[in-house]
């Protein structure tokens, strides 16, 4: 029973891809019947096709089709879809936060810097972002890396948030959102063949980016259990289960962590994580750590703790050993600036070697999008309470935030008083994951018609 | 003789990775020797290992090392670094076009939609943009795909470009760069193991995001020279040379175009390219054409011609079988805008099935940056006659191009004018490709060192 439900949600959440198109203009008769594509489902990469995405897959298609009729004036017992598969801020009305739009609207066009309709502070940090960039310009490529001032502030961002643990700005590197340096660190991380491969621990219920990826990538995904029935809790002994299993076929060497949880809305604890690294560094095991969440907190008795800094609290033996990359976004927290594709990953006790593997291929794609670097610039770079800005900033941020916290719960006790639906608190991040119970007779109905 | 020259250019265009960085503060000294990395050298995904890449390979990092000891006060037989390795023209001092950044700021900061200081054109633009943006916000997810009204707007500047031969909005993918355009198209065509792995042929001299690319897939790079007696044309005996060759050990079914040439700056004339078109059609090859220098041809002997016009010029047998895509960047032309990662393909004759895996594969990474993407929008739908900035962008755009084409004509000029370097004429992009004869007496010498 519930396995089976399980299964629903699972394959929804994995998700498939939309299944045809309607054929372009291009494709108009030809004289003779056409020849066969040299691209097709058979000839293309396999590891490709293999890719289930869920986010964008099947159910959204659908919605948009409901959406469509429902402008055509087709009649249904609702009048709005509302697009619940993605956490996509502004397009759910979120506003954008002044300030971060000012400092990226005078980088854009420097001529504003005249301009008396834009605060002193905004005007300081376009400045030193436009003096940072070549031919003071967002139209330059930066450095594969990222831009360097950018990349001092994100560190010296880092080290406040972690109450002064060091950070040193060439282990950061400025990311095309999360997603991107995500893929790239597996991108890095993988190799070998058969049994050999390369295993990558993923939570279950996961962000589907992981399993995408691995597929790409032709490594193996190893699903850890999140237990639902303690609010989602990281167990370290599910861990040592699954890397068991999949020591049988495969070279399991990448531990991945969302925390706070997508989709679960999990926080981890202090304690979890120190288990988690103490796990990663017995095993040996890589850690990536995505923390896009770390500013969506909602729960009175909740903390985020970063990966990093638990590591460094647990000693030389931990910081100078584990290997780990943590990554951060523009795209949640408060600010909600997915569109900018900005976000930065960090490394730590990458080998030398590595790094400068890591820099070769970045280089490939040349850059991040500078103005999304800048937009990350501001989140890491804050107006401070002595500046003109911050009153309006702050207000606007925590408006945000309460908004969003206003809303979890509000998820959270709706999914609740429905009847056959149970959801787990909802700490932080941006999502529920609840469970369905199917009645008896709907069990019954279906067996008979299987039958 | 001209084999080693060759092989030594070559080298250096293919490049090799930085080989090392300083140590970081986080690793720190251990309480016990550190131990072995997870990720090294030998254990990393060895397809990423062998990429070459040399525009920001060793020559790059030794101009830096070379720029800061200028910095640092330490004497040199010149007293500046210019950085000629890469076409990144703001870094340069061009600037950027005022209206293309009044567009993208407006989008931005949607507040100065008010402001007298914007002409009235520049906002329609961007009201139209940020209609067809989630929340009217920059900072909302596209869709995969891009913006709607701006693969709209794609497909009738394809249109106007290719003299009325039709373009669907629906075979537009807005792109980070065309360099993602390229890896993204590459990553699905390839497949196979051994002999039967995908050969993708690509000009010699290239530019390195092919090879590297290639590398990364783990696809057969298929080399076909282009005959730099003949200003680098392309002839199509060299493509049979090559693709019967591969055959032996490979399964070829990719052909990389870059026109105009990078690095080699000639332009393809319109009956080559009908060549290589009927050589693609007879051979079952997916053409890729690179054409981000579209609005770069300086010489008055030479023309811009798609592929797609020509494809289509040719008949129906051909624009409804050949497979095709074509590529297109902010980041070159007269806007040079590089760091905004804007960019698109048109893919033509794409069997449905795979444009729908093609979505799939691009919802992974969300979408591209959308600030790119206004920024591609101005690029397609600029200002025209009856607008009020009209005078301002012909006058910034023509003033771009013609400085271009003065530096173009200078480079060829200088380098004939040195004994032992013979250039060929720049017809069009950002580059040159000259030919160095060493001297007898260099030889020798080397010879005798080696003995």
């Amino acid at each position: 029973m519930r396995g089976g439900v399980r299964a629903v949600l699972q394959d929804l959440l994995r998700g498939h891809a939309p299944r045809s198109y309607s054929s372009s203009a291009a494709e108009a008769p030809a004289v003779r019947p056409p020849r066969d594509r040299i691209l097709t489902l058979q000839s293309m990469n396999p590891q490709v096709r293999a890719v289930e995405y869920a986010v964008r897959g099947p159910i959204v298609v659908k919605a948009g089709e409901i959406e469509r009729e429902l402008q055509q004036g087709i009649k249904k017992p609702f009048s709005e879809v509302i697009k619940a598969n993605i956490g996509d801020a502004h397009a759910m009305g979120q506003q954008p936060i002044t300030f971060l739009r000012q400092v990226v609207a005078l980088c854009t066009y420097p001529d504003l810097l005249d301009s008396p309709r834009f605060p002193e502070d905004a005007k300081v940090r376009a400045r030193r972002i436009l003096e940072s960039c070549g031919g003071q310009s967002l139209g330059s490529y930066s450095a594969s890396q990222g831009v360097t001032c950018i990349r001092e502030d994100v560190a010296r961002y880092i080290e406040r948030r972690d109450g002064g643990v060091p950070a040193d700005p060439d282990n950061i590197f400025l990311t095309t959102g999360a997603s991107d340096g995500i893929a790239s660190i597996l991108k890095i991380l993988v190799s070998g063949e058969g049994n050999s491969r390369t295993g990558v621990m993923i939570p279950i219920p996961q962000y589907p980016l992981y399993s995408a990826a691995i597929s790409e990538l032709n490594a193996v995904q190893v699903n850890y259990y999140l237990d639902e029935d303690h609010c989602w809790a990281l167990d370290v002994n599910e861990l040592k289960r699954a890397l068991n299993q999949a020591k049988q076929y495969s070279n399991p060497k990448v531990l991945c962590i969302i925390n706070p949880g997508n989709p679960t809305g999990q926080v981890q604890s202090r304690r979890c994580i120190e288990e988690v690294i103490h796990f990663a560094w017995k095993e040996g095991l890589f850690l990536l750590a995505d923390e896009v969440y770390q500013d969506n907190v909602y729960s009175q008795d909740c903390q985020f703790h970063s990966f990093k800094k638990v590591l460094y609290e647990m000693g030389p033996e931990y910081s100078s050993n584990v290997e780990l990359a943590s990554f951060h976004s523009t795209s949640k927290g408060y600010m909600g600036e997915c569109g900018y594709r900005g976000g930065y990953m960090e490394v730590l006790n990458l080998h030398p070697d590595i790094k400068a593997q890591l820099v070769k291929m970045l280089s490939v794609r040349l850059c991040p999008p500078v103005s999304g670097q800048a937009a990350m610039d501001v989140v890491v770079n804050p107006p401070q309470p002595n500046e003109d800005s911050y009153p309006q900033f702050i207000q606007e941020k925590e408006a945000v935030l309460s908004t969003l916290a206003h809303k979890a719960k509000l998820t959270e006790e709706l999914f609740n008083q429905v009847p056959g639906i149970k959801c787990n608190p909802l700490q932080g991040a941006m999502y529920a994951f609840p469970r369905v119970f199917i009645p008896p007779c709907a069990v019954e109905k279906a067996e008979v018609s299987v039958k």
